[in-house]
């Protein structure tokens, strides 16, 4: 009887019996797959930070890109499929210029992590832009505009939440118990960078280096941080 | 021989063999996971109150949004998948928006609330606003126009009904029969917020805050209440 | 051998091996699970009625719409999928407004019933007014022209017919059955309101009030009737 | 083995292993549901019987229609689903309309034929004017034209015949060797409507009335019965 | 093993694992329950010769058309689904007066073959002219041209050859072998006449009549045979 | 396990779980399944031989065409589906003509050769010239440029080499082995007449002859042998 | 329960239970039935070498291409399907002439690399450029910019990452293993050329000759080595 009816409804984009979405479900397991990344925010700005799986020597590790910039005032970070991010980025960048060129300011945080969920929500419309499937990544948005620093997560299903310190990957879970134990709103932004990268060292398999970590900060404008820089954080510990 | 027949027609969009769409069915389930919403309609104004359920401290209350404003004088709360709840008040907006424009004059309650179960009863039909699926998602609709407060419930099959008081989510059941019990029609707007809040009080399973708790009234202009007139009401149970 | 066969051809709208189109019959079934209404013609005029099913005593039953206006001069009632109901007298009120508008004469009802019947026969034909599946829902439509009152029925393969008298929905064969003892041609108005909120009573198994009851007449002008007229109309039983 | 075959080519219109189209062959079946209608041909002109299923003593016998006028010189009768002759009928209406408006002459009942086939025909193509299925409908088109009288018979294949004498739907088998046992070249019109009515008379499982038969001819110009024209008929049997 | 690998390609043109067309070969089974068509050149001509299976008397064996006319130098004889028939006969049509009014001459039958054949293989292409399934029909194609007579077969894979006397339908099987022993090249139109009908004999099932066997000749002129003509012939054996 | 994975990806052109496209290799199969071709290329210019089935004594043997000129300087051999063959010979004979014509110089053999596959390649993608399914046929195509005499194979992935002799078709592998020993690069043309004629003899099943032989060269000019002409060769033997 | 689940969502391009994408999985072990292909970057320049697997002594060696220029900076290496990488690579030329012409300057690896990872991970979409399954093909991009030399490796999921040495193909795992334990930072070309071809060697079945491995170098023009070029790299092993 249940076999029956689920021969009712089969696509890539419609609900189980009991309400679920499974492709949206999939895609949120491609991402515990992925290499974990971590965002705290502080009143100075945000930090994010990221495992880099380097999976040969003979790799060069600033191609490995797990963050990259949306606009001055906007960086993210990303777990699960590299190119669907990618995607998403090149449309916030599209969009973020946009906004800068109608209106001569820029677009804020929110509203850029808006325009990307609204392209995420919308797979298998057969629309141009949109993908026949979820895209298969998690984003950490840090950005800083007229309300301040922010942090957003948003997931497949196309939803967004603003946080204020938050993991992403296959070693959120223990990543994020230890930041809601660390995480305080008086944090200074060098405070978070110890934090963070501290709580990818526990997560990770290999010892940390600026090989396999890389940080980036909006503080207020976005800096992805030299080898040198990454080896500062590194040597704090 | 039943499974013979049911070969015949399978799609997202069709009847079951008893008349059935299992396709809304089963989005109708996707709202009985949603958090619980409450809405309570007096002379004086409507007023909703929705449960946030804040899955981790770093989140920032204030960013998961359940009750959102459509125009002026509508408000709406809801419940199921939030991602899918924007696409449809963002529909509205524009609709009411455009009403003002071409009119000079606001959108009725009705006529808004109909435009977005025009959209919803759409879905499977490939247009290029519509979706794939069914909205998973119910709205609770409060708005005051020439005809005094109203406050109308949206499902995912496009059907509508008015009502005086309504619940919706994992709670509503038990919500509805408190509703029931205790509105009349001569509540002021401050006894229809302690009755909304004290029964969401009853079917979360935290103690009320103004961190997990949303009110807002529409009484005559959408006003969503702050972390301190929300304390304000908690205080009065 | 049966079940090889039965491969060769599914679809929404495609014969079975028995020259039946299952669609169709389910979404007949739908039907079955609505509310009655009751429809019969007489010399004065035509009378609808129908139950209405107000699930919660805190539902506003005016805005429980079972029987429509859809010109001056035509009305109906129905049974089934609301949504969908609504959806077709959409498109029967532009028909008829655009011959008004054409032609300076209102439409008859015999055309403005064909022009629905179109739109329904169409399913799944992917234009862009018709629907991926059959409509689901049974209409009762009343009127008055040039030949005088008239009374049709649809049902959702697009097929109608003109009847005396006709009840749809739940209760429809005990109530059929009822309105072929009971009618004459010469009933009076008043008389053909008896009997078909009498017949209603029979089929429900509340006690019929102005609550859970609506009436219409076309005489020769749509009118439905106030809550003070249904009130009338029950105390004469 | 053979179930491995079939695995290849499933569609509404795909032939089977065995070298036929089961769409049409299931459509074919429903026209065997359908009520009977007979044609003969004398050389005074056509005549057009049918059997008019009147299911509850409330409808309206002349709403049941099974017997249409395409043009001045064509009329024709049909068995099985109403709504889609209606829909082949209107087509042709058109054709000979604009055959008039072009040359000035009426259409011969050939080519309209041939037009209501290629219609017929087209099923599953996808085209705006073709359906997704087979049209269930059989329709015996009787006319006058250059030629004289004739009379087509179609089946939802596409394909026509020329006919003497012809009957299609439930009772088609029985009726048929009847008329072959009855039809000559020389029965005057006359006779010809007694031929119909009796063997329509034979099929019927109720008394033939006026209510629930339907008779028309084409001697030249297409002519539907008044009840007291059929009740006439039917007292000469 | 071999039931996994036939899951990846299913459709109504696609290749089975052994390199096969099916429903190109089902087609072929639809040719295989036709009627049984000849075709023989001569140096005067080429002669096509039918059955016709008249299924009830009362049909009007001219309306039953097996031999057709392309152009006034080109006929075709056919056997399978008739109404398939029409449509490339048709389109074949079109393109012979297309070229005779570009070019100011007849169309070479080669070319109008290819016309035919090129239809015919862009079945389930989705074009506007094309079927969703192979054309179910073989054609023999006789014409006369600048080389002389000729006389061409296809079938329903698009593929076409010239031939000196070729048999299609049902009784092909045995009526190929008698026209091997029975064919040379300095056959006299009148013989090639004699040969097809007596071969024809054979194959049916009934004693040969002008009602159900069509003849006709390009000679050099296409003339489809008056009942006296076939008469004559049938008397010759 | 496995059965489960295969579930996710079933179309006309997808991988296996292996990484295989097995409708390109059914295609092949059906290649397998053909008549043989052999091309061999000497510095006087190329050769090309096949074999023809006459299935029957009454087809014209010059209607069987394997051997086909493409432009002046190019020829191709085929097996496989012979209407599929002409789609493509069709297409590059658009794109050497166009050539010229923009150019005023013949299009080069491996540019042309290029153009074939490239309409082979995207089967599937539901463009205007590509086929839904890949191309059933194998090439050999001949040709003489600015860089001498080549030979070209195609199959039906898209894919193309160049050869200095190749055989293609259901004898191939046995004229491969055989090629393999016989041919140097200095043959002269009629050596390579002798050679390619003398293999095809080995793998037909029947005595070679004018009429179930077909020859061609390119040297530098297309030219089809006679039927003396392909007498003279195998009288060589 | 677990078959059932995966019945809710199938396509080319959709997600597995577990989060991954079957089709891109199944490209990528076509690429595991590849020839092998090794890319090395020296601070002069980039080498490419690649296995050529001339399967019958009669193919033209040079006719099989595995290396490809794009552009006069940018070169690259394949392995798996030819047809797909031949695609990939006549969009990488478009995309850089256009660039040239636009911007007077030739375009960045990186950006060339970019362009046809996005085409790449469009399958699926129904794009007219892009397929409807993956790409089965890797490349290795040599090319030279402002940025010095710099060696690419793309997959079929659109993702790419920059390397220092990189085999691909059949033979990767053990090449990869090799370029590790070989490559330093301070390599000459020369030594690069040597270290490559050596690697081949040892993966490659058969005896290394200019005949069955091809060179190429971007130092910093794309050139790829004469067969006495090749001869006189292998000539050092």
């Amino acid at each position: 009887m249940f076999l029956t009816r689920t021969e009712y409804d089969r696509g890539v984009n419609t609900f189980s019996p009991e309400g679920r979405l499974f492709q949206v479900e999939y895609a949120i397991e491609a991402i515990k797959l992925g290499s974990t990344a971590i965002g705290v925010k502080t009143n100075e700005g945000v930090v994010l930070a990221v495992e880099k799986r380097i999976t040969s020597p003979l790799l060069e590790p600033s191609s490995v890109e797990k963050i990259m910039e949306i606009d001055d005032h906007i960086g993210c970070a990303m777990s699960g499929l590299i190119a669907d991010a990618r995607t998403l980025v090149e449309h916030a960048r599209v969009e973020t210029q946009n906004h800068r060129f109608s209106y001569g300011e820029p677009m804020t945080v929110e509203s850029t992590t808006q325009a990307l969920c609204d392209l995420a929500l919308r797979f298998g419309e057969g629309d141009e832009e949109s993908m026949s499937r979820p895209f298969g990544v998690s984003l950490l948005i840090a950005g800083h505009d007229e309300n301040g620093p922010s942090l957003y997560y948003t997931d497949p299903s196309g939803t967004f939440w603003q946080c204020n310190a938050k993991a992403i990957g296959s070693g959120s879970e223990g990543a994020d118990s230890s930041l809601q134990e660390q995480f305080n709103k008086d944090l200074s932004l060098s405070e978070a960078e110890t934090i963070a990268v501290s709580i990818l060292k526990q997560v990770m398999e290999e010892k940390v280096t600026p090989n396999n970590v890389d940080i980036a900060k909006v503080a207020p404008a976005y800096h992805l941080y030299t080898p040198e820089e990454v080896e500062a954080v590194i040597s704090r510990l």
